[in-house]
């Protein structure tokens, strides 16, 4: 068996370290393990090439073999992303707030590292060092377990980092990676509760459920996106069709890509065919309801699963229904609470839809493709939560922190 | 098989009218389940009476029956509190931040309810009001689950609390009980994803344990406070001897009173015999390393699982210490993240302190027994978190509530 013990009780023992840590070191710690990146690119490249070898050979899809590759662009798009992070504010240390209790005890709210975060994660070598210049910005040790597939090229780029931070006086152990992809140690760190403060699964939905059925350390769930957009009655047809068409089609195997419309019956006979041109120029499949079908003769019979289904590929679900308190209602039973878009004129229907859908993010007129941390001004993101406690959307720096209470008393007693 | 599907799929439907109902109607219904638990004391005190005489039969502990007793004074108790949620500011509907994005889009982060929230508790019957009232109170619905001790006492309460709800047109299951006790139900109900957002255990160090070790349901671990006081070498000892005592003897059953107190080498033969004589007025049992033994004759020698040990009992561990450094090592190593304190004269130390030690509230002279939403301005507390996941410390209303982005925009695609 993996010997996990060493690696957490190291990570912690390195997250001291780093909680006390100015953002001057920490930085110059950062800007070091970019330039490492760029520096060693060829033993990067090589340990990269040798996964992708063992993935041909093991007989990977395509999709997946691009998403494993490594080039000189990408190395540089990794530095470049450190380097992004190093330009951040840091979080830690902010007063939160404030005030003296009636007893004169002067109470202050202080954010502080997490400690030691686990990221188990699945073929991108980038979310290495990605997750690993968040977790080390806001103060934290991380302990990464990415994909077997791309286990030489995490092994590389690790190695670089962990170099490039000892370099600069930081323990190289606040990044760490399990050398290990069995199964039995990924269940292991799921529940090394002494040494791990939280777990954020970053993958698909498989990986995620495995995390949250498996895991007694706190987990942040992130990223299956059911998205909805629905074409409310009083809906500018061209504006529907336009953000229908992004949300579908501009980028289809992200979370937050819509996977299926809902159209109100009053305008179904008008909207639809609009929008299913506008789809059919990137071959988008229609799945409807009997009404759709009827409407579109394109469109195929959807079956109930259908409106539970994360395509992640050019299908939408496609659904006609009676107004507001329906689709509403549709979101909440189908949705995953990710991010949910209402195409309407109208000022009563687009409050009815915002109080109403419980989703991370929702959105009057404009595409679903917004939710990200960039998109929202975050600087970068480490993941979308789509579970209430903690973090809802997009996860940036401040949400990789926990806080302090600090009480400066002269003596008080209860 | 007891039914919880059908509790979570009424509560989470109730959940939805809960979270779009203003706070006039919260409130009203607030207060009229604060009157109907005085009108129906009878109802209540008999059902208690019956959950007291299975205790005595079953051979109850007599402080185990002191807490699950009620009175008509405890039963105004329970309609006051209330009452003082009601009284509380609304959380839901707060907006957190808020800014237009370069494309104009408006973005706000708005504070929402989790929506259905379970709390899992052991004996005390005024928990049940108390937990309903601040998970109503910010919008969310309840699902409780109470020790089999308090059963008949917590069933005439929710119907009582559930029935002045209807009354006041809110729907009853806002707040439901798990009327099963068995473990298997509370199992269940610990892996019921599909309807609970989070899950608050509120009870003792094993109940905590088991909810980490089976939940599947997000978690905030509540509670367990293994507390310090370290008297650094430059304290006022009258303020240490005072602190100590407060922190130790004021209410040795609750989770932030002190069980273990660290003293600097260079003031150990001059605080150690203050300290001791006044604790020894309550009769506290000290468990000291072999310099505290040598110093003070009437202690007893540790064993090293004293320093991990919550007594809630009149028991002290006392270890002399070479300065901050090693506090903060031993504090880090074997407290529990609740509530710690250094008694010192030194800034340097009190800075030192407060950066190093990993708890969720930090003291610097004053005693750990403040750690309590009540005394930190919070209004009321569901419990205080030893997590750094969502909450940290004690937690009031807000900590019950989650976020959600709202985007208004005008046809903006990506």
């Amino acid at each position: 068996m993996y010997d996990l013990n060493t690696l957490g009780r190291k990570a912690k023992s390195a997250s001291r370290i780093l909680a006390v840590t100015g953002t001057a070191v920490k930085n110059a710690a950062l800007l070091a393990a970019a330039d490492a990146l760029l520096a060693h690119m060829d033993e990067i490249l090589a340990a990269n090439s040798r996964d992708l070898e063992a993935g041909k050979a093991a007989g990977l899809r395509e999709s997946l073999l691009d998403r494993l590759a490594l080039s000189p662009d990408r190395i540089a798009g990794m530095a470049g992303g450190i380097r992004k992070v190093a330009a951040l504010p840091d979080p830690v240390g902010q007063l939160v707030e404030g005030h003296t209790l009636p007893n004169g005890i002067q109470l202050s709210k202080v954010r502080v590292p997490m400690g030691v975060i686990g990221i188990i994660y699945e073929a991108r070598p980038n979310v290495t060092s990605d997750a690993a210049a968040l977790c080390l910005k806001a103060g934290n040790a991380v302990i990464l377990r990415g994909g077997k597939e791309a286990f030489e090229s995490n092994k590389a780029v690790t190695k670089v980092m962990r170099e490039a931070l000892a370099g600069t006086g930081l323990p190289e152990d606040c990044v760490a990676l399990v050398e290990d992809t069995s199964r039995e140690t990924a269940t292991a760190l799921m529940r090394l509760n002494k040494y791990l403060n939280v777990l954020i699964p970053r993958g698909g939905g498989g990986l995620i459920r495995s995390v949250v059925e498996n895991a007694t350390v706190p987990v942040i769930e992130t990223g299956v996106g059911n998205c909805h957009v629905y074409v409310e009655q009083s809906a500018d047809v061209q504006m529907a069709a336009d953000i229908v068409f992004n949300a579908k089609t501009q980028r289809p195997s992200v979370c937050n890509a819509a996977e299926s419309m809902l159209v109100d019956a009053a305008i179904a006979e008008k909207a639809l065919p609009v929008i299913a041109e506008k789809l059919s120029a990137k071959k988008v499949e229609l799945r409807g309801c009997p009404e759709t079908c009827r409407i579109l003769p394109s469109a195929v019979p959807a079956c109930e699963e259908d409106y539970d289904t994360e395509f992640l590929d050019d299908i939408l679900s496609v659904k006609v229904v009676s107004g507001v308190e329906e689709a509403v209602a549709h979101i909440n039973a189908h949705g995953t609470g990710h991010s949910e878009c209402i195409v309407t004129g109208s000022y009563e229907a687009a409050q009815q839809f915002t109080d109403g859908v419980d989703a991370a993010a929702v959105y009057v007129n404009a595409s679903t493709r917004f939710t990200d941390g960039e998109e929202f001004g975050l600087g970068a993101e480490i993941g979308i939560s789509t579970q209430k406690l903690h973090a809802r959307g997009p996860m940036g720096l401040l949400e990789l922190t926990s806080t302090k209470y600090i009480l400066r008393g002269n003596g008080q007693i209860r």
